[in-house]
């Protein structure tokens, strides 16, 4: 049966995309648009190309959970952090069924979210209730999902083999990460300009992104021992795309890394459609852009030591309203492929 | 008094800007032209837009030691490698000024050229005459001089005070580097078209770049505990511009890394015109495009202990075309900076 | 009942496209791959990122008419002009449903193909039975369709209203349409090399472009008093798209011209799904690109008598690919929208 | 002897970029720089990237027209339409050498600038007093000078060997123009953000650039049957450089008029260092970007009767700091190149 949904957030770029992959979704029935700036317009005044010749034209209604409740069978936020959590709270506590884009319920230490987002965070006990809703790594049927950072997506779905199975040296993980535009938001701002970001390239927030927490907690839950990771992000001067180039020593002692490291890729990753392994032959943004897959590629150097990791994914599909959807097909028990682009936009 | 030059090569990239930095060069004479295919043809045949309104069109002559010997004061190769080892060597045993932009005299072992070009190696008496051109670490008024490549300038003008004075863990050197499609020459090929190139990011030839043997080379000069590195060379959709991005762990009991490290570089670079420093302030590409300028700015992470570096050249003017300028302006006395662009285009 | 269908080309733009929409169209059963040079591979081999996890790989069968007119019920030709028409007789002559992505049935004067294609033209009769797929102005279940050329398709869409309805000086006629590099196919060239086209804008064959012809004929058909019109072509530093931007002096008599231009394009289009009408709100690019779309707006500059009009495709949807679908949709009454993307990607 | 320069506004690009020149110009003495919103700040604070190794850095003076007569022989004001002709008043009416970069001098109709710019205009007086600083078209030694548009210096030096030598049906001129986005200035808008920008081409102000009251004063000075231009401005997704691309029926009754236009365009331009004929070899926006030359080329329409004429500059040296410093060498009696760059970056 179909289920109706709630999208909070139609404005930002991955409630744009999402709501066009509802649309296009089989299981699901009505689509409910809230927001707060543009309560009471029409959808096609905000987004005149999402609405198209013979289609319902839908109205932004104002936040109601009880509404909502009432109404639907699930609740998606892509409203911006720190907004979240100031109004997702009835749903959780009343054991709705939420999925969240932002990054308001992703980690569970309060006091790490406020120094990462600068904002107050939500209560422990909501905290506590989340699912991080990287889908390769989380049970089925989970309640409550916190849609993990595009960013870590792309580094936590590189590494879990190689943490997972105890390859690397710990300390020794390096993410040269890269994003293209789309990831910075809708915000005017100078870096984001035009003419600031075509025929550049340009390294911003090293060690201060607010993906870095998530990536290194959900580690820890693979791999204790783990302490950190050096992460860089990088603006690249194209649209969609996430590049994680990821380096780290291989652990002392493995026989035939080359060999072990691979079948470990395989191991992890054999039956999950959305993981596209491209062994030694390094994925392109392209291989994934503008699909939910991962695509993911390695070298081992046995000059060096070190495994060489990228894994490339469309920073607003996997990484934000193509996991979204995902997350919401395992909730309710659907094929995790359902409504979702597996062949990227190469052309 | 002025010097009157030979160009072998002004087909390719290097070679096209190579010719307007002589021709606007205040200390250059007259400039001779020498090739092969294009031999008797004038330049404006080749290249209509080097050649303006009331200027002179040279004509492209056959490459000709003798007459150069006696009509020049040096010799400027901007021939491919592989081609400029057949045809440089009587200038050379002659003892005759010359600069090469080819790689063909850069690695003084036979061997190693021949593993990474795979392609016949110089006689190994002139590849030890050579002087490598990285024009910040090498002595003045050198006769010989083979001029680095684009990413190998990057890098070791990157790593230089961290290795010299011995403040980071050998082993753990990781360069993830990036390059505008000029880096890839003027040869047609599915990889460079821009329906492959345009928002896209692709990885290639990691750790199989033929610069890898040259900065391993030189970084053992400076250090000679030095054994690899590990080096990933990335395409970006730009046209201009190198970015290497360099990690590596502080070396066990430096105190306070982070002002030792700001002092190594100032220390290093303090009367080099062509380094600008960024400090903690790390530079984007377009910081460097089109000057001759290498940009380098460094953050020191307490939390991982890793030294992040970012060094950004132009990769056809301090990466090529400008450096051999600027080995042209040391061999002769001249000022440095003469005849070379300091600012960078920002706009 | 579904539809099997035949796919002559699966290598280049159009044919990768074609591939692409048949597998997700709801009505289309089995696909059979038929080719040239790579006959006997699977197409993973020749195209890795369309064959994913646990889907179907086919191979490319040899060219086989009979095969084809025995196993399925339509065949798509995306060969090269030149190739379709020394292939396809045998199908059209059979009176087997065939839709033609190349320009070789587009012409109904086998001399006028001649003198812009410069090659040999298809057979007169064959001709004749072909119907130029414009599908908007079409009837429907037309046997055997030369589908339209990508700039062809946006000036005469853009055209139509102005031209049917005399509402301009025939004479005046002056197409600027600019397009994304994909409309030049895959084939290596300088003219498409990164490095040429990234951060430049270039006409080329003014007045010289295939599609001219086309354009004419089908001008004439609605308006016999037609003689020829002015057409630039213009390569885009993009990817996808085409924007034909049409000027044209109005008719001497109109009354106002604003209100009876408008009312001509909604009284044209008003039930067409692909076209999408912006008014005086010039549609951009993006209104478009990588939709089956057609979006046009229109402004009468009452100084100077002229009505501009800006119409916009994506060049491999609407102006191959899609459209070729819509005439499948077509030819067998199906409903126009199955299987075509009617949502522009605007991110 | 060498002059000293004021100039007001540095800010923005055409400031930067105006800076830049007037450094490098060895008929240049000091250059002060005066301003609003900075005043007191160093150069090195507002763009780092211009000052460089050992170079001075200027401090920015507040605006005092005294001074600036008192020490400097000219003033460039690089300020806003609407800022200039509140405060360079003073300047002129003490016949002080001037040279305006902005519009607000450009016309000399002060209700035209009322109704184009929306913003009070310079006095009636004052207006006379200025030159239209179409270098080719003026004479030298003028004393003060109002710099052209961008759009309107590639259009105009298009047209005029065809409107002075009535080779043209006046009333069929149509412009279709194309820019980077450097021309909309430094302003943070929606429509210059790189997610709007990139892949996309969008057609803007059609008819209602304010560029264009000034083109159709200059060629109604040349020909006063003229009347009126359809003209229209599209944003490219790309950071430097305009084509014009000019449409108009040839007039009545020449004979040969392949030949006679391109006389015309011999005749016209064959003594002018910064005008490159084409021919009918279409010259791209790289011909002319990043040089002080305007590249253009024609090509005749048989079919049709129409002339095709494009022509390509860089919209802030030819189109603006560039033809700046070419109007200050024409008023001080030097040679027209001294300072300016001739041969634009190709790679």
């Amino acid at each position: 049966m179909n289920k109706n949904v709630a999208l909070i957030g139609v404005s930002g770029y991955a409630g744009t995309i999402l709501y066009q992959l509802l649309k296009n979704h089989p299981k699901v029935g009505t689509i409910t648009l809230y927001g707060h700036r543009d309560v009471g317009k029409h959808l096609s005044e905000i987004q005149p190309d999402l609405v198209q010749y013979g289609q319902v034209d839908p109205v932004i209604n104002q936040f109601d959970p009880q509404k909502i409740m009432k109404e639907a069978d699930a609740a998606f936020f892509a409203s911006s952090a720190g907004v979240t959590n100031q109004i997702a709270g009835t749903l959780i506590e009343a054991d709705f069924p939420v999925i969240d884009l932002s990054g308001d319920y992703r980690l569970s230490d309060p006091k790490s979210y406020e120094k990462w987002y600068k904002k107050p965070a939500a209560k422990a006990d909501d905290l506590k209730k989340a699912t991080y809703g990287l889908c390769e790594f989380h049970p089925k049927l989970s309640r409550y999902v916190a849609n993990p950072g595009c960013y870590a997506t792309a580094t936590l779905l590189g590494l879990a083999p190689v943490v997972l199975n105890n390859l690397i040296d710990l300390d020794s993980i390096i993410v040269d990460a890269k994003s293209g535009v789309s990831g910075a938001g809708k915000k005017l701002a100078p870096g984001s300009a035009f003419m600031t970001v075509n025929e550049n390239l340009t390294v911003y927030k090293a060690n201060r992104h607010q993906h870095i927490p998530e990536i290194v907690q959900e580690l820890k839950n693979w791999n204790p021992q783990l302490r950190s990771i050096q992460f860089t992000t990088t603006l690249l001067p194209i649209t969609r795309g996430i590049m994680a180039t990821i380096y780290a020593h291989v652990a002392k002692g493995i026989q035939d890394p080359e060999k072990i490291i691979s079948q470990a890729f395989i191991d992890t990753y054999e039956d999950k459609p959305f993981i596209k392994l491209h062994g030694s032959n390094l994925p392109s943004i392209k291989d994934a852009a503008y699909s939910n897959l991962d695509a993911i590629g390695w070298q081992y150097n046995p000059v060096t030591g070190v495994i060489l990791i990228v894994s490339v994914i469309d920073n607003l599909l996997k990484g934000a309203a193509g996991q979204a959807v995902q997350n919401f097909n395992m909730m309710f028990g659907f094929n995790e492929r359902i409504g979702l682009p597996i062949v990227p936009i190469m052309i």
